[in-house]
Parts: structure tokens; sequence; C-alpha cells
């Protein structure tokens, strides 16, 4: 099972876009993803599983057990012929290799079902404390620069995009398929325990540019409600893993010798 | 050599159940299921070797040298229809990809056979000290929660189940195959070097609740023998191994360097 | 995509040399090649992807996103039947195996293209404060040390030459193509955060040999302007990354745990 | 170039043994074989070099570049029908999954040559400050302890033995290849920079075992000039490492990402 997709549909979709954001900083790109689906009542067509994706089960509130996945969700657009793809899940490869393995399965998938673009959602980390998260973006090609800045997206100079927000435009781009990043602001503040906390401010700045670039509706007065939910799972699954953590990392400091009894 | 497995037999098992237990936090899974193939005098039927294993040999108490490696053992039944099938042994992969590729062998193998359902033990820490260790219990489908709870095991409430013992089930539920995981209470208590200490307490409570489920027959009185027995390799191997960690260390933190002569 | 290789040209030429350098100590082996790529207005006729690189994309000073890649030139030589191969790129592959099989390949395709010989530049790290960097040199046969000499380049003995600058040569030497190093000496200094200092004296130093060596000419002038072209960009990114760094390291060190939301 | 064998003859040999030692703790395995080579002259038949090996190349004394390596060497005994191969190299894999595809790889080889044992010299770390270093011994086979024992070889109880020296007996064993281990026993004294002394007490003893064994005829007289050749080159070697150990260590901890430039 290098990577496993189990299909559960095989969607006909109209010239669709692709919408990713994977756990990253501040959880926006993930976040902002998860929102649309919701709201969207997107529907889920694809697992993906992976040799990847950190080795361990979680086990959710109704002590249901579960591997990590990724997921591919699509959206069918009833006023436009502009039909959505979505692109989450609850983890990133443990390995260069695997981020880029992923990423590039999921192209496959979606150029598969007529993907015409691909955007990705991440998080620009700053020092600054504004009232409102600024909306960064990034592109493959200099002819989406006007698209960028029609809606005041602010052109993001020097940087980088770190894990599968960021592999999936470099990897479209040598696939000649166009694609955008939008990063929301967030100071990255994090918990005493050190897990990010969720940034709700810089999901909803980057969706409302999202949802007016694609010309969809979306509500987003929810997104506080599910802040407080991914807050809580956050930490319930900190407390839980704090032992194992430690054991983990003292097992990969003495070369996994400690496996032996 | 990716995985490599010895037959030594080619077992006919009638509608088996898999009983996996590797090591983990404070040798639960493990001595579990040792406990039950030496009671039971469960046959040893494949021995799994695999280059994903820490790479050294385990000198015994005679002199023999041997690979690291997993075993699968069975045991006929003969009060009921319900043979079992037992998964232990003395290592985890060292790294994620060879947890999954290990764990999905595994379910290869045993489906191959019959298997109907799959159990897997495991510790989950708290640091409430009770008298009694609590077991926790984890699923792969709503319908076997009434049978955790027939059995007074507690649903746990999210959480993980890190290596083998986790993937087993997640691996098992992406084929459909009904999994339970046994989780003994420990406060994974340490000796003065980092090793785990073995908690007899948390595995017998766990075989007390595996036992009934099982409707099977187990001595569990040879219990504390077997983990003063444990107790005792562990740290003479972690005596051994003091010298030989501090060097992986440092080879590992120099780039492999040191390895010039 | 293991490793991906986008030919842009199919070049004829006569009896190449080709000359690699790659981001290591100071700079001085990528910075010795991009210089004499641009110098020379070498062309650019391959692009190497490779799931081995850093998983991350660049955002350039455009707002452009590109993934990290290696790149070969070539140079038609107008005075001799000595045309040139430049090797150099943003990354070096993440794990062991990676910056072997990246190396073999280059070397698949230069050889493919005719080349006699590879010349690699890297840096020797001193602790002397010379006003004149020294330049050193290794081979791969002692019958080119005679050429060394006559250049004054100083016999290095004993000693490493780490990544892809040092594989190219053993690599080739194993295929019976000539090999030689010229090492810049630097004393590696970095800023504060880390990163090491562009060193155009050791690069100037270097190219002066190799200039010679090849018989081909090439206005060293223009290198302390870019010199602090390279510094600016490197603190720039530095700046970017200072967060997600400290994400990342935290990741690893919680096994990759923190992902999950 | 998974691993790649470059075999320079093709021996004829008469129920070989095989004798391996490679870089382990204070160089006892390696410092042995490579000590038979010289004193037998043994001749080279095959170079092994891999990707798992760490990714730079070693300068020597002369300036010639040159990959890691392992080697084979075999020696014809004109006194007995017994002649012998020798394993040595100046690395071991970087990785768990080389160090066992390594060892199974010399395994294949040897093999193909009709070896019938094998047997492989290590150290064992202690605390004790004996005159004389004591030689454990291990096995894979209850037959072979008699054999130890004649030789008034200590039979280890409990321990571990790494990498390559352990893997090439555990490996032989689920081949059924006899093998046996010498262990000699060392204090595994290292210098202010944290390499291993080599210990040629450790050696002198583990050879004046294995000559008896082996029933033949090698002067140990010339091991202590060997040492110090050998001190002098870790020395050298360490010297020139320090800077790049510090900054592999860097990049690897800032998950690769200042590669960049």
């Amino acid at each position: 099972m290098e990577i496993e997709i189990n299909f559960l549909k095989q969607p006909k979709l109209r010239r669709p876009y692709l919408i990713g954001g994977l756990p990253g900083i501040a959880y926006v790109g993930k976040l902002s993803v998860d929102h649309l689906i919701k709201e969207l009542k997107a529907e889920l067509f694809a697992e993906i599983y992976s040799k990847f994706f950190p080795p361990y089960v979680l086990i959710d509130e109704n002590g249901l057990v579960e591997l990590l996945k990724n997921e591919l969700y699509y959206w069918k657009n009833n006023v436009s012929e502009r039909d959505l793809i979505f692109f989450t899940g609850n983890a990133q490869a443990t390995t260069p290799e695997g981020q880029y393995l992923i990423a590039d399965k999921v192209l496959d998938i979606v150029l598969e079902l007529g993907c015409e673009r691909v955007y990705s959602i991440a998080a620009s980390l700053t020092r600054k404390t504004n009232k409102k998260a600024r909306v960064f973006g990034a592109v493959t090609d200099l002819k989406l620069i006007s698209e960028m800045k029609k809606h005041k997206v602010i052109l993001m100079e020097k940087g980088i995009i770190g894990g599968a927000n960021g592999l999936m435009l470099g990897l479209a781009k040598i696939r000649n398929i166009p694609g955008l990043c939008l990063l929301g602001e967030t100071q990255g503040f994090r918990t005493v325990s050190g897990e990010f906390l969720v940034d709700a401010n810089a999901v909803r700045a980057v969706l409302q540019v999202l949802i007016k670039t694609l010309d969809i509706n979306v509500d987003l007065s929810p997104l506080d409600e599910e802040v407080e939910y991914m807050k809580d799972t956050i930490k319930k699954i900190a407390e839980m893993e704090e032992y194992i953590i430690k054991k983990q990392r003292e097992a990969a400091s003495r070369g996994y010798k400690n496996y032996i009894t």
C-alpha cells in the first residue's frame, strides 16, 4: 500500500478547479477547505491512504479507530459550469518523498477529472499584529497576477510554501496547469505544549477572497464555532500524545533500540 | 529481503480471529500475547523478517544469535469452532513505511487463512494511580461497541494508537474486517535509563477481558514470573546497549561521518 | 516522479567537459558555476525535478512559485573543439540515497552527450585568514595531478567532499571518466541565524584557476554584485523560514504527531 | 545504483569461509580483517558501491578521490582445502534498510562461491580494565558451541551485535549457513572529539583465537604499527569533518531548508 486510493464515486465534473488545504501553519489551509466542504455540502469521492503518513491510528469521540488519510470531495456548481474539487486531510506525509508522491498522485486524479486550475491555501507568518489579516498570493504563471490584483491580494515577494500546499502548485506548474496560492496572514500563536492555535481570522480573510474569486456563495459565520471545536480536539489529542511522543523521541534517539524485550 | 516470510506450517483454521500485540508502552501488548501463546501452547507457523527492523541481532542467554523478527502462531480451539492466530515479535519497524507495510503483510497472511476479526492489545497512558488497571476499548465499527460494553470495557474517547498495534486495526478497517483494540491502563513507569517497566497489572486487566470475550481458558497466575524474567532481560540488554546507543546517536548527529577509517 | 528530467533541448556537443557546483559550504560551488553560466550565456537544456529534494516550493521576487530543481546548461565553444556542460541548482537531495541517485543520473545524461571529463567545484574549510584564498585540488586519477600542479593548485591530502560536488567525481571514477575537484579555501562564516555567507573570494580564486585550465574567457568583475544579490536573497528567505523551520523541527521531534487536527 | 558490485575477478574457491569485519566499536572488526588481508596478501575480487553509504567521497593522502565502498577479498589456502573470503570496507550503510540489503547481497555473492561458514568480528564493550582482552563468542547454532569452548572463547550471554557484523550472522542463520562471531573485549575509549580509539589489544586477542580456529599462519606483530596509522588517519579526517559535520547537523535540523540560495 504505497499510496492506496479508495474511490467511493467516479464523478463527472465540468471544467473543475481544485482547492487544496492540508494541515500546516495555524491550520489555515485545512480549516479553509474543511469549511468550504461543509458549507457547500461537497461530496467525498476518494480517500487516500499511504505508508507515508504517520504510523498510528486516530480514535474519535465515539471510540472509532481510523487510519490517517487525505480526502477528495467534489461539488457540482448549479450556478455556473465550473465545478469544484476539494483536497484536504488530517495528515501530511512524514518524508519529503511521500510529500512529493502524494501531491503528484492527487494531480493525476484531478487531471483525469478535467481539472483546469489548482488553488492551494496556506498561511504566511508575520510578526505584525494587524486587526485584519492580509491575504498574500503566489502564482505559477505571470498571467495570473492580474487576477490576484483584482481581488486586492498582495503579491508575495520571496518566500517558501512548505509541504502539500506548496508542492501541489509546483507540480501543477511543471505539468502546465495554472496554479494560485492564497496565504492568510497569521502570527502563528501556539499553546503552551507547542501546538499551533487555529487562526480563524486568517481563514476568514482567505475565504473572503476565494469566494469572490470563484464566485460562489458560502456562509462564513459558522467559522468561529468550528475553530472552537478544532481547538478542543487538538488539545485532547495533545494530552493523549504527551507520553507517547516522549517515548517515540527517545526510541528514535536510541536508534530504535528499546523496541526489544 | 524487503519482508521475508518463513512459513513453518500452512495451518487450516476455522474462522480464526487474530490477536496481535507488539512491543509498545509498558510492553502490555507484547506480554499479553506472549502469555496467551505460552499458556495455550499455540504453534509457531510463520516468521517475518524485514529490512525495516532495527539493524542488529540479539544474542540470547545461550549465546545464540538471532535476527529481530515478528511471529505468527495458531491455536486450534477444541471447545468451539473459533481458532486463534497470534501476532507478536521482538521489534517494530524503524520507519513509518515499514510499520505500514508489515502490518499490511500480516493482514494478507491471516485473511488468506480466513481471519474474521482482528484484536490488538495496547496500553493507554494515564497519570492516575488506580489500584486496578482499567481497560479501554476502541473499535473499527460502531456495531462492535455493544460487545465492548458487555465486558465493561470503557470506550476510549479521542486518542491515538501508535505503531503496529494501531495500524493492524486501521488497515483491517479499510479491508472491511472488524477490529477491536483493548488498551490496558498504565502509568508507563520507566527505569533510570529510560526503559519502560513491564506493567503486569495492565496485562492482567486486559487479559481478563479478552479471555471472557473469546471464551477461552487461560491461567493468569504465571504472569508475575514472566514479568520478572522480562525485567531482567530488558535490564541486561540495556546495559549492553548503553555504549552502542551512545555511538549510534553520535554517528547520526554527525551525518554518519564517523564510520570512516 | 522519482527523478524527472525535463529536456528543453537535445544539444549536439563536441567532446564536452562537465562543470558542476551545487549549494554547499559558502556556496562556492554553486556561485562559481552560476557565474560561468551567466557570463558565457550558456543555454539551459535540462531541468531535473525529484522527490528527493526538500518538500517545498520557492516564491521568487515576482510572486512566482517554483519547485526546487537542478539544471544542466551547455555552452558551445567557438574557439576550440571543447564544449562545456554546466550542472547547478538550488537544492541537494535530502537523503543519501537521493544524493547518489541524482549525481548518477546526471552522469548518465552527460555521458550520453559525450562528456569526457568531470570538474566539480567545492569549498575547503580552514581556520586560517589568508588575504588570498588558496585553491586545493583532488583528482580521480594520478595522471591528472600534473595538470593540477601546472596551475599551482595545492593537492589536498586527506579529507572529504560532501554531497553532489563529491559524488559526481566518485561516481565518475567508477565509470572510468576522469574527474577533478577544485576547492576554494573559505572560513565558512555564517550569519547570526546560521546561514553560510557567500564567499566571493573563494569563488574568484577557484574561477581564476578554472578559466586558465579550460582556456576560456570569463569576466570575474561582476562577481561582487552577484554576491550582494545572493546575500539579500538568502536573508529574505531566512526570515520567511524562521517560523516554518521551528514548526518542522518540532513536528519531527514529536514523531510527526502534530499534523493531526 | 542501489547496490553496485564491481567484480575484478571470479575466483574459484574450495569450500571457503567468510571472515567479515566492518567499522564499528573501536574498529575491532575492521582492523582484524584488514590485518588478515594484508598479512595473507589476500586478493581483492569485488568492490561494493551503494546509495546506502554516506553521501561523500574520501580524499586520500595523494589527493585521490574515492567513493565509500565495501570490499571482498579471497585467499587461496596452500596448506588445507579451505580457502577464505574477507569482507571489509570503510563504511556501513546509513539506514537500517541499507544495512540489511548489503549484508544480504554479500551473502548472495559468497554462497555463489560455495561459502560454508560465516565468521564475523566485533567488539564487546565492558567497563572492566583487564590486562588482557577477553574474547567472547556468539553462534547461530548450538552445535558450534563446543568449537568456541575448545578455543577458550567465553560464550556471550544476552546482548546485541549491531550493523553488518551482526546482520551477516543473523541473515546467514535464516539461510542455514553456520555462523560465529568473535567479540574482542574493549572499553571503547574515545578521543576528545568523540571518535573511537582503535583498540589493538582487542584486535590481537580476537585474531589469536581466529588464527587457531582457522589453522592459519599470521604474524600479529605489525598490528601496533597499523594502529598508529589508523589513529593518524582518523584524526586527520576528524579535523576536516569538524565544520562540515556542524553544517550537516544544522541542515537536518532545519528540515534541509538552508540548501536554497
